[in-house]
């Protein structure tokens, strides 16, 4: 029986995510009836290959067998398991606790059965045996022949040469999807060129902001807007006539979802700015939203695509009482539906051949959950290296779901998780499996439509705690980062989450300011790309402490352990006793170990687990310590991969 | 999307187990894109019938649906779920928050939706459903109208008659295996039938052991016993000419596992045991071991079905360097392995026609796993009421297996689980799902088997308290009842759990004894017998103590509780602060409630859940309490069926 195997998300259903360059363990139940010794193999192949390779299982604790396998390509990797019954291996396991009166008729038995395996085996392999049976055969003592019978180069031959006629394979092929590591590792900035100027504006940031360790640009929307029912500043109904209208009323008479905003340029400046990114190091992303203007294209082009109303027009976004007159959404049960989902998988096709390569997603919770599965199914078999990042702030099984159909990272409940215990709890669901199998987290301390009441009330220090977590916690994080940098934090009305006087509706001009967190954002992104531990989140570890409002967590790759220590409390300076699990993190408990405060520069020389911490906010409310340890053997640390 | 459905042993791949008269709770995650109202139905039928019903859902929390559905016909119910965007409910939900203004357009909407479901409707539905139409297009008040809009009878006629051409079904039906409902609730005596000479001599034991409160007498293999190799008394190599032999190293020449041991009487002598105990509210259940002795018909008429050595004789059964010489195992490799099974098959057919019902198989974790997945399935066809209780002392794997494939019931490690914590873990693994819904404990302090140092250095209070333990944690559960009864402890050498002198191998004389235990089981069977809640293991649910040797447990159904409190140390009295959870009990904490201890009979009034016991195991080292609860609705107990 096999059974259980992992990865496997849903039974197999979705494919499991990983990185290139990744090892995976794979792992079964497998167990027979009886008491004889198994064997096991993956058997492994990326997409491109027929035929697949084996690797053997070795069984840990509870009938618990398990391999690792590295997968190296972008694409879809596909193992199985196979697994019999080795009678071999049973003779020989026992054959050592045998009266030495058995051993003749026992050596007939093995005898038999390595003249099969002889019949089966070619090449190098059937010479070999034919050996041992000349051996076995010949008139050495029966000491020398038992020894001979317990040789590795036997064992192994035979392992090769197994009968393998009665093993069970599982039903199917369980799927892997392996994407490039930035899939698992990504540092987000947004901002609205707009407020910037043109697109040309835009390049003269990016030294800046690649000097602060991002390594994605996200713009939102960069389409023609709407003027009809076109919102005013801070939202309002009515729009004056210079106000700019929000970059997500996508269409207007001079084109759509493959248009330009002619006021930030044309395509050719698109293109020239996205070069300039990458010369920076910098990766632009696109923001994707499947909705119109009442001015788009599509409304004249394909009135089939949206729902219309018994008195002919057409039916406007709403959430009663609330009405949405510039946006319309798409109407997915439209008789015409498939039509509409080429066309939109178009428009992704479109800026795929400008050379985009990141996707972040509008919504994608409010179009039909198949669509999405299918649209990035299909654009990911033509280009592996695409990144989707879904916006679903929706309830769970919902943004799970996109995950698994295809999305490569996920908004995160991260913005609204403030207290010790939500950190602990939600940040240990999502980075376990079964959830890391498919969800990717990439959490934001704010967004253009996300200002917490956290940061509204909680002052410089507020925004020091958010980024330290979400760059720390998650290994993929970004920041609206104009408003983030200069503190904004002033809502549109007590209670609201709106920034007041939301770049999404007006154009800003960001001022250099002198006490910005520009540094700081520097320092962390700096500590995040010179600790390896930092760019995955498998390792993850809640560490207690004596304080509920001080977290401590670690987070370890090889060599490298970074613990993380902050004051969640913004108001008032914490202290803490630390209880760190060393023998978890495979320090020596015996011995004193050094942490170095990559934050501060200081180092300390640490005796066992337990340590004192105390965190002012005003000066910084967290640590970050770097540990060196011993990697005792290869093993060791693949557990942490 | 739907997802997750429960019950689904394996994703689906075993039934689910229930006994007939469960109200089964099918769940599962439902959900969609948007924030449309969702409908959804469980379809479910008996294997009889070809149509199934639908039993609507409701949403709780998360997006977890649920219904439930009464199972009252042994066999295999099948259910499949089906849900859809319902959107003339979003519509009535929308249009109580909608102005005025937007009455009109929104009726105009509605009544589109009314008359296609009009279209869709057949007989009074029909009607009905013209005569809101009329109503909502003559001449009310709009304030009317809205009213009509929000009638029961039209959201019922609606929902019943909704758009379910786009409706998603999940892929498949999942089963539900029903047995009668001995096979959740049943008190097992084992009993060594020659050791009161022939089964008339039995019969004689029978109102005794009716009057203790059991309803299955288990008897060990009733065959011919093996000459060859016969093991003498403490299972010594060699037979003295008096030893009977074991009962397990079955067949002779008169006979194997269809004949009955001359000394025990004739088929009809069975047969009448059968009636007598019958009479007595008691089932004979028969140990079916699938092995033979050397003198079995079978080695001679089908050799086939043992494997040979290269010197020609039958591999008998060995553990290296242990050889069981008087055992030989079936060769289930054999190419005849077809016959084999039919022949097995035949065996447990031949005992049902002679009218047996209740199989204890004898270590089917040695036979192949899917010879059982066949054999009980193609035999249950046929009799839904047989049942199975697998004695596969394991790993915890292969037990679970054998219980997914078709075991009524399961021997646990009950016997080896002693303290407060082991029995905590132990019990809530067992009980709940996803393991409860295919594994059906069946514990035994003792078996033939099975003498603890518990019990060995225990003294009488361990017998108490395992039996206690036994009966209240497990709703099945058994004793080797002569050895029991008389407290029988010495163990055949010191770290065995062999008996000394086991009847396993010779006659023994059980003589009355004055101090016995067998009123005090048959008071705590009359307690199993009058308490609902002790008839299931679904409730169970552990409460915190003070004391780590006193171990507190609840099981409750409909308006009865029982709390058991039992003290694990059999040498001491302890002392121990209750920590009851009364909400979770559904119990008011802030009334005084009674408690009725059924073993003393004494009645307590207790206020709140934090109350005192102290147990002196010399006297008596447990109570169970009955407590009367108070059923606010149908709905409250539902969730403890």
């Amino acid at each position: 029986m096999i059974e259980r195997p992992s990865p496997a998300v849903d039974d197999g259903r979705f494919p499991a995510k990983r990185v290139a360059g990744d090892l995976v363990s794979i792992e079964a139940d497998i167990f027979a009836d009886g008491h004889d010794v198994l064997s096991a193999v993956v058997l492994h192949r990326h997409q491109s290959e027929s035929k697949p390779r084996e690797t053997r299982m070795t069984a840990m604790a509870n009938d618990r067998w398990r391999a690792e396998v590295q997968v190296g390509e972008l694409g879809f990797y596909y193992f199985t398991i196979e697994a019999w019954v080795d009678h071999f291996l049973t003779w020989q396991r026992d054959l050592q606790k045998r009266d030495k009166a058995d051993l003749p008729m026992q050596f007939q038995i093995g005898l038999e059965m390595i003249r099969a395996a002889a019949s089966r085996a070619k090449a190098r392999d059937k010479k070999r045996l034919a050996h041992f049976i000349q051996v076995l055969e010949g008139d050495d003592e029966i000491e020398d022949k038992a020894h001979d019978l317990k040789s590795d180069e036997l064992l192994d031959l035979m392992w090769r040469n197994a009968d393998r006629s009665l093993a069970t394979r599982l039903e199917c092929e369980y799927a892997i999807e392996v994407d490039r590591p930035k899939a698992a590792f990504s540092t987000w900035y947004e901002l609205f060129p707009r407020s910037f100027g043109t697109f040309r504006d835009v390049e003269a940031q990016l030294p800046r902001i690649a000097r602060m360790g991002f390594d994605v640009l996200y713009l939102p929307p960069i389409h023609p807007i709407g003027k009809t029912f076109r919102k005013g500043r801070n939202n309002v109904v009515t729009a004056g006539p210079n106000d700019v209208g929000s970059p997500w009323a996508i269409g207007a008479a001079e084109g759509g979802h493959t248009a330009i905003n002619k006021q930030l340029g044309t395509i050719d400046d698109f293109k020239h700015l996205m070069s300039v990114a990458k010369e920076n190091g910098l990766e632009v992303a696109l923001d994707i939203a499947f909705q119109t203007s009442p001015d788009h294209p599509y409304v004249r082009e394909h009135e089939e695509w949206f729902l219309k109303r018994p008195d002919g027009t057409i039916q406007y976004a709403e959430n009663p009482p609330k009405k949405y007159q510039d946006i319309y959404p798409f109407y997915f049960e439209s008789d015409k539906w498939r039509a509409l989902w080429d066309e939109l998988g178009g428009v992704f096709r479109f800026w795929i051949d400008q050379g985009v390569r990141i996707f972040r997603v509008d919504n994608p919770h409010t179009k039909p959950l198949p669509f999405w599965h299918w649209v990035i199914g299909e654009l990911k078999k033509q280009q592996p290296d695409l990144i989707f990042l879904s916006e679903a702030f929706t309830r769970p099984k919902i943004s799970y779901w996109l995950a698994k159909a295809g999305f490569t990272q996920s908004y995160t409940y991260f913005a609204w998780r403030n207290t010790k215990y939500e950190l602990t709890q939600y940040f240990s669901d999502i980075t376990k499996p079964p959830v890391s199998d498919f969800f990717r987290p990439n959490a934001w301390p704010n967004t253009p439509d996300i200002l917490t009441e956290y940061l509204q009330y909680g002052g410089r220090p507020a925004f020091i705690i958010r980024l330290m977590l979400a760059a720390t916690l998650s290994a993929n994080y970004g920041i609206y980062g104009p408003a983030f940098e200069r503190m904004l934090h002033e809502a549109r009305e007590p209670g609201s989450e709106e920034y007041r006087d939301s770049e999404k509706y007006e154009i800003k001009r960001w001022e250099k300011s002198e006490d910005d967190l520009s540094e700081l954002i520097g320092l962390v992104n700096r500590v995040r790309r010179e600790n390896p531990a930092l760019q995955q989140n498998g390792t993850l570890m809640f560490h207690t402490t004596s304080n509920d409002e001080v977290l401590c967590y670690s987070k370890s790759a090889g060599d490298n352990v970074v613990v993380t220590v902050v004051n969640v409390d913004p108001h008032n300076t914490q202290s803490a006793w630390l209880e760190l699990d060393l023998p978890a993190l495979q320090l020596d408990a015996n011995r004193p170990f050094q942490v170095h405060d990559l934050l501060s520069g200081a180092r300390y020389t640490w005796h066992g687990g337990r340590n004192y911490v105390q965190l002012n906010p005003s000066v910084v409310p967290a640590h970050i310590f770097r540990i060196r340890r011993k990697v005792r053997s290869e093993r060791d640390f693949e557990y942490f991969l």
